[in-house]
């Protein structure tokens, strides 16, 4: 495996494999309180095991710069885990396929300041990379009392750069 | 009944009785990410009918101008209702007791830029009113197929206006 990883644009048909991009893309979904707002609907595919529930938490990330050294993913067995910006910039957003518990074929993307994610429950992904700004993040993730937490420690950091036009 | 409403500080206390503030105020819950990212964890009660799930939408709505003259509150009976903001500024919000079916005893609060809301389920509030800036909110709610929107239209609309030092 390469250990250089080059971000390229978030779309919702290059993550599909990972999750959910939530954003406010095209024409809203319906328009409500007399066409003054309009409502995208229903973005994220939540995906809870029944021993805990959903929850909102907000997450304050100190930021990366680039090129950034990622030197560990997760995954969470028991739930999807969503995050939308609410203060900072863009951000890098990595993910990887598994092979007996093994990531592989690492992926960075790049998020804009107005696009959130959805992690599918049991995916692999990088924590919270926010691009030079702090940032504060709303998160919708799976809530209870069992480990939800697996992480994965690179032997080799895997050097992640921005993508030049 | 008054027909000026001024808009209060939004404080997790005075808010207690129609909802929860999400916000990330003081320590965080706790620090993950190798001392990178602070988790406020579990801000708000959802409550979801059985009928259907949790789901995350974006809201993008028009501004207002100060005074704003209110016309209608609206109530979801199936759910709980969380706003956060992606982007924008300031947002006013408006709750109110029930009597009987009557929304009663209104009162504003001022939302700060990083300032979310949870609506406990069946409170009747005030529709999205971002202040002189149009916004993006992150919003999760009850999603299913049955009728969760019940409307209240006010005979004469009620001033709101920012408090004044």
């Amino acid at each position: 495996m390469s250990n250089i990883l080059v971000s390229v644009e978030l779309t919702a048909d290059a993550f599909a494999p990972f999750g959910d991009v939530i954003e406010a893309r095209g024409s809203p979904t319906s328009v409500i309180n007399g066409g003054r707002c309009g409502r995208y609907h229903d973005l994220a595919n939540l995906d809870f095991h029944e021993s805990g529930r959903a929850g909102i938490n907000i997450f304050q990330s100190q930021p990366i710069a680039l090129p950034f050294q990622l030197r560990l993913v997760e995954r969470h067995p028991l739930g999807s885990q969503a995050f939308v910006p609410i203060s900072g910039g863009d951000y890098l957003i990595v993910v990887a396929e598994d092979e007996a518990g093994v990531p592989v074929r690492l992926k960075a993307f790049h998020g804009e300041r107005n696009q959130g994610v959805n992690y599918r429950r049991g995916i692999w992904h990088g924590v919270l990379m926010p691009i030079e700004k702090a940032a504060l993040f709303t998160v919708v993730d799976w809530i209870g009392d069992r480990q939800n937490l697996e992480e994965f420690h690179f032997k080799e950091p895997i050097t992640i750069t921005a993508q030049t036009s």
